[in-house]
C-alpha cells in the first residue's frame, strides 16, 4: 500500500516532527493542513487557486459524494482527481462523520449503518465494505477506514461498544480494500476515555496500516479533554506513519496538535468561517462585517501575501459582504486558506530550524496582543 | 471632455462599423461588450479574471453603488476603479433603470424623483445634478444623463412628455457636470415612436455630448419593434461619436446592433443567465441541469478557449450546479464572459476583414443546426 512515510526530524522539547509522504498523485510535506472539498470542490476556489495557495492534499467526502453525484459515476468519469481537476493528493473520509452528523439515522448495527440521506431522504446502507468500495471508485491517495464517531458525552460503556466496534469494521476494511495505489488509515476511538484509546490503538497498530488519524475530537468536549487525549494519544501513535488527527481546528488546535506529534489536519474552519465573514490573522480573528471596518483601507492583515491583501481593502471586503456578493467567499476563503496553510509552513520551517518551541512562544504571544493590533 | 473616438472602418453593406475609444483608463475597441458590475464586482469574478477574459471596460450602476456602500465613501477610498480593484475603465449608468425597476417610486417630478431603497425604505431624491454628483464621486470615465426609462406599452402622449423631459434633465446634466477626467453621454428616449425618438435624438445632438446611447429597449416589446427602432435610430446617432444601446441583449440582438451601427452594449444576460445554469454556444444555449449531462465528459462546447471548457466537464459543471456550489456560479461565469467577450473579437475582426456579412451568415447558420450541434 502507498504512503511512503519518511520522518526528517524531530524537535527536542516536544513530540513535533517534520515529515513527508509520498502519493500517486505527489509528495506531501507535514506537518500538513488538508482544505476541505467537501462536494469536490474547495467552496468557492478553483483547483488552480487551491494549488497556487500552496495545498498538495485535499479532503474529499465519501458521503457526499457518494450521495451526489454517486460514486460508480465519478470512477466513469475518470475518478475524483479527473472529475473535480485536481492534479495533488486527495484523501477521503469514511462517510462515518457524516452519517452520523448529518443524515437521518435508521439503525446502527454491527453490520453496517441504515440511514436516509440528507437531501432526498432515499434509504441507504453503508457498511464497512461498501464505505472501502466507495473509496476505491473515487480513487482517493488515501482512503479512511469507516468507523463511527462518537458523540460527546458518551457513556463509558458505549464508548467501549462502539470503539470495540470500530476496530472489527477496520479489520473488515482491511479485508475489503484491494486497490494498490491508495492507503487505508486506521482510526483510533474510544472518546475521552483514554484506556479506550490506548486499547483501540493497540489493536488497530497490530493491522500494521499504513496511517492512523484519532477521530472524534472536537466534537464538543471542553477544551482540556481534547488536549488531554491529544497529549496521552498522539505519541503513542506508531512514529514511523503518519498521525491524523480529524476535523480539527483552530490555529492553536493545530499548534498543539503539531506539539502532541500530530503530522495531518483537516477542518472547515478556515473555509466556513470565511463565508461568514470571520477572518484569520497572526493576532486573532476580526468580523469583516463590523461598522469599524466600512472606512478602512487597509487589507486584512498588512504584510499578508495572499491575493485578497495583496488588492483589496477591509472596506471593500466589508461592502461585497453586506452586499452578499459571490466574491466575498472567494476573496475571504483565499485570505483564511492562505492563513492556514502559511502556518502549517512557518510551523515546518521552526522545526528544520529546530526553533518550534520558540516559534510556538511567538504565535501566542502574538496573539496576546504583542503582535500588530487590529 | 474625454473620449476620443476614431472609426477605423465601416462596412460596405450595413451601419456596422470599427471603431475605437481612449478614456483615463485605456484603450477600448469597438463594438465593445461591457460585463456588468453592478455592486462593484462583476459578480463571482475577480478583476483579474475579467482583465483576462479581455474586458477593458465595465459598468457599475449608479443606484446601487449610491445605497451601497454610498458614493462619498468610494470617493474617500480612491474612486471606484481603486476601490473594486479596477484598472480598465467604466461607464456608470444614470441610476434612473434602477430607480424605475427596483426602488419603490413615490414622485416623478420636473426636479427628480423620489423613491425608497429597495434595501431599507429608505427615503431618498435622485435629480439629474445628484446623479451628475454621485457619478463624479465614483469617478467613472463614462457618465450618463439622468433619463426615465420609459417602460412598455406607454401612450404615445406618456412617452413625448417623459422624452421631453429627458432631454431637459440631460441639459441640467450637462450644467452640472464638471469633472474633466470623465466623459458625459446622452440618452435617447421616446419609447418605440420613431418620430419621438428621432426628436429626442435631434435636440440631444444639439448639445454636442461625447457619445450618445438608446435607452429602453428590451424592456418587453417585441423583437420586431426593437429591431425598428434600431434600424431607424441607431443609424442616426452622431457618427463621429461612440453609439451604446443599453441593457441588450442576446447574442442575436448584438450582431443586429453592430448591423445598425451601434458601438458599445452592456447586459447582465451573460452572468445572471451563468448563475441559473444557462450556457451560451455557437449553436445555440444549453441547461446545464439538465439530466442528459450528468455522465457527459465533453466542455460546455468543443473548442472554447476559456478555463471552465479547457478543464472541466458538462458531468462535473452539473453536479456543481445541482449540489448549489459557489464554484458552479464562477465556472459558468467565466464560460458565458469569454462567449460574449468573444463574440464581440469576432466581429471586429470580420469588420477589419470586410467580412461582416459573410460572418454573419455563419453565425445563424450555426444556430440553425449548422454548427456543431449538442
Ligand atoms: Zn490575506
Ligand atoms: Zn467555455
Amino acid at each position: 500500500m502507498l504512503v511512503h512515510f519518511e520522518l526528517i526530524c524531530r524537535d527536542r522539547e516536544s513530540h513535533a516532527r517534520r515529515g513527508r509522504f509520498r502519493t500517486t498523485h505527489g509528495v506531501v510535506e507535514t506537518p500538513v493542513f488538508m482544505p476541505v472539498g467537501t462536494q469536490a470542490t474547495v467552496k468557492s476556489l478553483t483547483p488552480q487557486e487551491v494549488e497556487d495557495l500552496g495545498a498538495r492534499i485535499l479532503l474529499g467526502n465519501t458521503y457526499h459524494l457518494y450521495l451526489r453525484p454517486g460514486a460508480e459515476r465519478i470512477a466513469r468519469l475518470g475518478g475524483l482527481h479527473q472529475f473535480m481537476g485536481w492534479k495533488g493528493a486527495i484523501l477521503t473520509d469514511s462517510g462515518g462523520f457524516q452519517v452520523f452528523s448529518l443524515a437521518k439515522i435508521r439503525t446502527i448495527e454491527e453490520e453496517g449503518v441504515s440511514f436516509q440521506s440528507h437531501i432526498d431522504g432515499s434509504r441507504h446502507v453503508i457498511t464497512p465494505e461498501k464505505s472501502v468500495e466507495i473509496q476505491e471508485a473515487l480513487g482517493s491517495d488515501i482512503a479512511m477506514c469507516f468507523d463511527e464517531c462518537t458523540p460527546y458525552p458518551v457513556t463509558y460503556a458505549y464508548a467501549k461498544a462502539s470503539m470495540e466496534r470500530t476496530v472489527r469494521w477496520a479489520r473488515r476494511c482491511l479485508e475489503a480494500h484491494g486497490r494498490e495505489d491508495q492507503a487505508l488509515f486506521g482510526i483510533v476511538q474510544g472518546s475521552t476515555f483514554l484506556d479506550l484509546r490506548r486499547a483501540c490503538l493497540e489493536q488497530l497498530a497490530a493491522l500494521d496500516l499504513p496511517g492512523y488519524a484519532i477521530g472524534s475530537l472536537s466534537v464538543g468536549e471542553p477544551k482540556e479533554e481534547m488536549l488531554a487525549v491529544l497529549e496521552n494519544v498522539a505519541p503513542l501513535l506508531p512514529a514511523d506513519k503518519p498521525r491524523y488527527l480529524m476535523g480539527v481546528g483552530t490555529p492553536e488546535d493545530l499548534v498543539e496538535g503539531v506539539r502532541c506529534g500530530v503530522d495531518m489536519f483537516d477542518c472547515v474552519m478556515p473555509t466556513r468561517n470565511a463565508r461568514n465573514g470571520m477572518l484569520f490573522t497572526s493576532w486573532g480573528s476580526i468580523q469583516i462585517k463590523n461598522a469599524r471596518y466600512a472606512d478602512d483601507p487597509r487589507p486584512i492583515e498588512d504584510g499578508c501575501g495572499c491575493y485578497t491583501c495583496r488588492h483589496f481593502s477591509r472596506a471593500y471586503l466589508r461592502h461585497l459582504f453586506m452586499a452578499r456578493e459571490l466574491l466575498a467567499y472567494r476573496l475571504n476563503t483565499l485570505h483564511n486558506l492562505h492563513y492556514y496553510l502559511g502556518l502549517m509552513e512557518q510551523i515546518r520551517h521552526s522545526l528544520e530550524a529546530g526553533a518550534f518551541a520558540e516559534w510556538r512562544r511567538r504565535f501566542y504571544a502574538n496573539r496576546d496582543g504583542g503582535g500588530t493590533s487590529d
